[in-house]
C-alpha cells in the first residue's frame, strides 16, 4: 500500500502543478478550434426565454457545466472542495470530488471530501480510480459514496499516468469486470471517465457493454497529468514521460467518437470557456466541464473569483445558445457547424 | 427608451473606434484569400468594353459596388452621409444610411440622414434594426423611408452586438413577423441585413419565406460590432464581448450559403478592395459593399479621398471583369474560380 | 505608335529590375513545392544511359531546357542574347528572343536580336505581342521571323501588364482571329505564350482551336511582370499594380490545366532549379523554361555563368531521370508523383 | 577499384558528421508527425503481460527494434560495432554492420566487423551495395557474410548517394538480376535496403519478384546521405547535391507504400524514439530501426550510453502498446490510428 505522507505530498503538488503552467499539452489542443459554430442572426426569442437546463443522473442542472473532479485529502483540498461544492450548488451546476483512495487510505482525511453541509442540493460525482476500485469490495466503495453524499461515482481510467507515475500501478487487467460489478451492486450509477488521454469508440463500447451509460471523455488539451507526473518523476521515468506527455485523444475528439452509441458523455479536459463549452455540447456532449480554470479563478479570488468565473462561463453558454438559435440544450445538441480536417477525422 | 443623449454619443464613439484598428476580427478573415479568380489570357474585348453595371432594385449601377450603412444622428455623421452619398452618385454607386434609430427617436437629426440634395439620383437604403421595427408602427417606418428618400430598407439583425451592448435589446423574438409585415405594407423592398456575423443559408431561407428578396449578408471579417462594443463595455460584458470578438459567419462563406436560393445577395463586412468585390460576386453576390475602408478615406482625404478610393475600387472591379474574360457582371457571376478548403466547407 | 526612346528605356529598367529581387510574387509560388517526384530505388540503367533528348518544333534538344524570352533592341540586351544563344547552341537547348516589338518599330536595332552567327543550330524562337501582331501583316512579322532566323515565333499574351503599364494597349479583341492567321499564313509554327499569369484550360482551348498546338504557359510564381509596370507606374495605375501584384494561375497549376488537350506545353515562369524542370515535366509539360535566373547567373558570371549555370541545371534534369527511373523524357512526363491539395485542385 | 585510404577516410567522416546536426533534412520528415495512435483507456491487462517480441528471419527479439547499419573499416567502427552488437544481444535486439565492402577491398579491416564474440546470438544482419555486390561472385559475398556470421544480409541501395558522390558508381543496371542471383545463390535470407529515399511500392514489387522478402525502406527524413555527400563534394556536385538534399520517400510514407504486398518491411530513416518505432509497426513495419540517435547516444555515454538509450526506446514501445492496447506487436500492427494527410496521401 502506498505510504500515506506521499499521497497527502502528491496531492499539494499537483494542485500548485495544475494551477501553474507547466503542465499543458505541447503541441497538442483540445481542437475545439477546428469547431465552429454557424451564427443564427434571427433567434426568434428572448434572450431570457434560453432554457439551459439539462437533466443529469437523477438532478436537474442550471446549465450544462461541470467543475471536474479535482481534489482532497489535504486542508487546502477541504477548502477548495467546499468553496466549489457551494458556487456549484448556488449557480445549479455539478461538481466531482477528488479521487477518494486518500480517504479510503486514510480515514481521518473524510473530513475533507465533506461538502454536503454547505451544498445540500448540488449533483455531486465520487471519484476512484479503476485499479483501486479492483483491489476493493462493493460495500467498501458504496461507504465511500455514502460518506460524502454522491449521486453517482466516477471511475476514472489513467493508465498513462499510472506508468510514469514513480510507484504508479502496472496491472490493468479485470477492469471490465469492474464495471460489470459496480453497474450491478452499487446503489448509485457509474460514470467511467478518463483522466486527460480520451476515451476511444471502441473503448466507450466496451464498457458500455457492462451497464454503463456515462462517460466523461476527459480528453487531451488541458491538463497533461503525464506532464504533471513528469515534474515528480526520476530520471527514467522522466524519460517516459516526455516522450508520452503530449499522449492522448483531443476531447473534442473524443466525443464525437462517442456519438451514435446511446451513452451521455461529459466533455472535459482543455475547456477553458462558455464557447468550449457550448461546442462540446453541439457536437455531442450532455456537458462540458472544467478543472484547472476553476482552481486558478479560486487561487486568484477565492470562492467569489471562481463564482465570477463560472457565472461568466454560463452567460456565454446561454448567449451562445441564442446566437444558434438554440432554445434548450437539447437544440444546442443538433446546433449547425463547420469543423475543420483535423477533427472531422475523428468521426466515427 | 433609450437616453438620446447616449446614443449620440454612441455614435461618435462608433466612428472613431471604426475609423481605427482596434476592431477588426482576430483570428478570422471574411475568406477571400480563400477564393482565386482564374486569370483568362485571352479577353477578346477592349477594356473599355467592360459592361460593369448592375440592376438592382430599380436603379442601375455604374459597377457592382455599395458604401454601407454607417452613420447619422450626428454634426460628423451629416457630413459623412452627404459628402459619400453625393460621390455615390457621382460614380453611380449604392449607399446605405446608418440606422435611422436615432432620426425616430430625435426627429431634430432628421436632417443628419438627408442627403437626396447632394445625390438625388443615388440607389438610397434606408436602415433600421429589426428590434426596433418590432416596436414601430409600419406608417411610422415608412414615415422614416419617406423623409430621406430611400429607395428600398435595411432591417437589420444584430443580436450578437445586442447582448454584449451596455443596456442592448434582448427580445428577438417576432421578427419573422416584422419581415413579413414590412413586405406586405411598406411601400419600398426590404432588404434583411446583417452587422458583422453574417448570415446563414438556414436563416435566409426563413426570411426568403417572408418575401425578401434582397439580403446583406454582412460576414465577419471586417469590423466587429462585438468588438465596438467591448471598447465601452462595463467589466461582465467585457467578458463575454471578448470571448464573442471573433464570432460570426465569414462574408465569403455566407455569400456561398446563400447560393442557389433565388435571393440577390449583397456582401459587405471586411472587403477591402476591387477584389474583394470581384471575388464577392463571382461567389454570386449581386454586389460588394464597403464600410470602414470608405470611412477611413473620407477621414484622411474628405470627399476627395473617397473619391480616389471608390474610383481605385471600380477600376479594380473593371480590371478583373477583363481579366476573368467577363465581359458584364452576370459573367463575373460565372467566372472560373479555385476555392480553398476552409472556405469550400461552406458551400451548401 | 510609341516613343521609341521610350520603349529601349523601359528595356533597360526591365532588365535591372528582373535581376534584382523587387519584383517576385508575393504570398504565391510557382506551386512546384505541392508536387513531389517519387524517388526509384531501382533505376536498372547507367546514369549515362539516361537520354534527356526531347524533340521540339523539328529540332532536338539535349535536354527539356529552354532560356525564355527575355530581351532586344538595346547593346545590353544584344550582348545578352547573344551570349545565351551561344551557350543554348553548345549545351543543345533552346531559346527565345525578347519582343520584337522593338526591332519592327526601330529597324535600326534589328542587330541586337541577331544571334544565328553565334548559334547557327539552336532552336530559336521569335517573340510577339499578340496585341502588337493584330495591327501588323502577316508579311511583316514573316519579315521579322526571317530576319532572325526563328524557328518558330511566340506570340505573347500579356492583358495584366497592359492594363497596368502606362499607356499600355486597352485592346484585346480579335486575338483569336490573329492566331487563326497566323497559323494559316505564316512559314513557321506559332507558340501561344503568356507572359506570368499562365494559361487556363478554357484559352488554352480556344486558342487550340485554331490550329496552335504549342504553348508556353508563362505562369505565376516568377517574374511577376504586373509587378515591374508596378515600378514604373504613376500614382493611379501604381494602386491597380499593387492589387495585380499576385495575379495569375501558378505555372504547375497552368501545366496541369493543359494535360489531355493534345497539345505541347513548354513551362515557364518561377522555375529555378532542375528540380522544377523535371517536375514541369512529369505534370505534363515537354520542357521547362527559366527567364530571371539565367539573366542573373549571365550577370554574375558573364558568359561562363549562364554556362555553368545551366549545365547544373541539366545535371540536375538528368540525376532526376536516373532518381525516378525514367530512362527517356516521355517516361518523366508518367513519372509517379505526390500532388499536394492546393495544385491537386487544378486537375481537370 | 577506389583508393582504400580513401575509403577509410571517407567513413570517419561520416561517423563524424552522421553524429553532428548538419545532414538532417530540411523541409522533411520522416512524417511520423501525421500518424497518432489512439489510446485505449482500458488496457486489460498488466503492463508486464505486454509481450513485445518478434520473430525475425529465424530469431525472436524481444522488442521490434533494430539498430541499424552503420559502420566498419577502422578503429572507432571497430569498437562501435562490438559496443553496439554487445548491447543489441543483451536487449534482445537486432543490429546491422556497416557495408562490407571496405573488408572486401581491404582484407585487413575484416576484424572491425567480427562482433560474434561479444554477441553471440543477436540477429546480426551484414552488408552491402548492390553496385558492389554486382561486381562480385556469390562465393566472394558468401564469404564475407560467413566472416562475420551474419543471419542476413542487407543489399542496400544508394542511387541519390552515388551519383552526389565524388568518383560514385554511376551504373545501376543488372540490379534485378543481382538480388535474383543471391536470392538463389546465398546460403542466408536477403534484405533489400535503401539508404535514406526510401522504397516505392512499385520498387518493392520488382524486388519481391526476384524472391526478395524482408525490405528495410531506409526513408527520408532522419541521416541524408546526399547531405554527407555535399560536405565533402567538390563545386560541381556541391549544388546537384544540394538540390536532393531533400530527396526521398519519407519512411512512415513508405512503410504505407509496402502495405499489402506480403513482405516484411523494417523502417528505418528518422526514427529518433520509441514513439517512431510503434508507430512504424502501426505503420504496417514488423521492426523499426534507427541508426544515428544510436550513434550518438554512443558518443556521448559509451556502451552504457547507448544501452540507457536502447532501454528507453523499448519501454517505450512497450508502453505505447500497453496504451493502445495491443498485446503483441501483431496487435499493435493492427492498432488504430489517425493519419494527417500528407501520410495519408501514400497509402495504396
Ligand atoms: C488539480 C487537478 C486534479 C485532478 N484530480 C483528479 C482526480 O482526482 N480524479 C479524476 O478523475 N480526475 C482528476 N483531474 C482531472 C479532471 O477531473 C478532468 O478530467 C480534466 O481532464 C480536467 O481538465 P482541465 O484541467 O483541462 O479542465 C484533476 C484535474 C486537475 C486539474
Ligand atoms: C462606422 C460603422 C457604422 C455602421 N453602422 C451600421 C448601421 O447603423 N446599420 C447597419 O446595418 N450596419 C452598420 N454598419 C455595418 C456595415 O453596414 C456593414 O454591414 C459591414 O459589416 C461593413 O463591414 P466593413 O466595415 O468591414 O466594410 C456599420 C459599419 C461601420 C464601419
Ligand atoms: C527580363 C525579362 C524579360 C522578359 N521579356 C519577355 C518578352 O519580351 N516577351 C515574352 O514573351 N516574355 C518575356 N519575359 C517572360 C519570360 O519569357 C517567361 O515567360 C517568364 O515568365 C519567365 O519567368 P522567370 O523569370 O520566373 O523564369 C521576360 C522575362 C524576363 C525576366
Ligand atoms: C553513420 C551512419 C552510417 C551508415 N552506414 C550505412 C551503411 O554502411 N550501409 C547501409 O545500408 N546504411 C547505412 N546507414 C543508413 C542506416 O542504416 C539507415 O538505413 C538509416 O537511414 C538510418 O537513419 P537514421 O540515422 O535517421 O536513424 C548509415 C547511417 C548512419 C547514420
Amino acid at each position: 500500500m502506498a505510504d500515506p505522507l506521499d499521497i497527502s505530498q502528491r496531492k499539494k503538488d499537483h494542485l500548485a502543478l495544475c494551477a501553474g503552467d507547466k503542465v499543458g499539452f505541447r503541441d497538442k489542443t483540445a481542437l475545439f478550434e477546428q469547431c465552429e459554430l454557424v451564427h443564427c442572426a434571427l433567434p426568434e426569442m428572448h434572450a431570457d426565454e434560453v432554457d439551459s437546463r439539462v437533466e443529469l443522473l437523477g438532478k436537474t442542472l442550471a446549465a450544462p457545466v461541470v467543475i471536474s473532479a479535482m481534489t482532497g485529502g489535504t486542508d487546502e483540498a477541504a477548502k477548495i472542495n467546499q468553496d466549489l461544492a457551494q458556487v456549484a450548488d448556488e449557480l445549479g451546476l455539478a461538481i466531482g470530488l477528488g479521487s477518494q483512495r486518500a480517504m479510503f487510505e486514510r480515514p481521518e482525511t473524510a473530513w475533507t471530501f465533506a461538502v454536503r453541509d454547505r451544498a445540500p442540493n448540488v449533483l455531486l460525482f465520487g471519484n476512484l480510480g479503476l485499479v483501486q476500485a479492483r483491489k476493493m469490495s462493493t460495500e467498501e466503495i458504496q461507504g465511500l459514496v455514502d460518506e460524502v453524499g454522491a449521486d453517482a461515482l466516477c471511475i476514472h481510467l489513467n493508465p498513462a499516468m499510472e506508468i510514469v507515475q514513480p510507484g504508479g500501478d502496472r496491472d490493468f487487467s479485470g477492469g471490465l469486470e469492474v464495471f460489470r460489478r459496480l453497474v450491478e451492486e452499487l446503489r448509485v450509477p457509474v460514470i467511467a471517465k478518463e483522466t486527460g488521454c480520451g476515451i476511444s469508440r471502441g473503448v466507450a463500447q466496451m464498457i458500455r457493454s457492462t451497464g454503463v451509460e456515462h462517460f466523461d471523455v476527459s480528453g487531451s488539451g488541458g491538463t497533461s497529468w503525464v506532464a504533471v507526473e513528469a515534474h515528480r518523476a526520476d530520471e527514467n521515468q522522466k524519460a517516459l514521460a516526455e516522450e508520452l506527455w503530449d499522449w492522448g485523444i483531443p476531447t473534442a475528439a473524443s466525443v464525437l467518437q462517442l456519438r451514435g452509441l446511446g451513452v451521455k458523455a461529459i466533455a472535459t479536459g482543455g475547456l477553458r470557456s462558455g464557447s468550449h463549452v457550448a461546442k462540446a455540447v453541439a457536437l455531442g456532449a450532455v456537458a462540458g466541464g472544467l478543472a484547472a480554470p476553476v482552481l486558478k479563478a479560486h487561487r486568484a479570488g477565492g470562492i467569489e473569483g471562481a463564482r465570477v468565473f463560472l457565472r461568466g462561463v454560463i452567460s456565454t453558454v446561454r448567449s451562445l445558445m441564442l446566437l444558434t438559435g438554440s432554445r434548450t440544450v437539447a437544440e444546442l445538441q443538433r446546433a449547425q457547424m463547420m469543423l475543420g480536417p483535423d477533427l472531422a477525422r475523428w468521426q466515427p
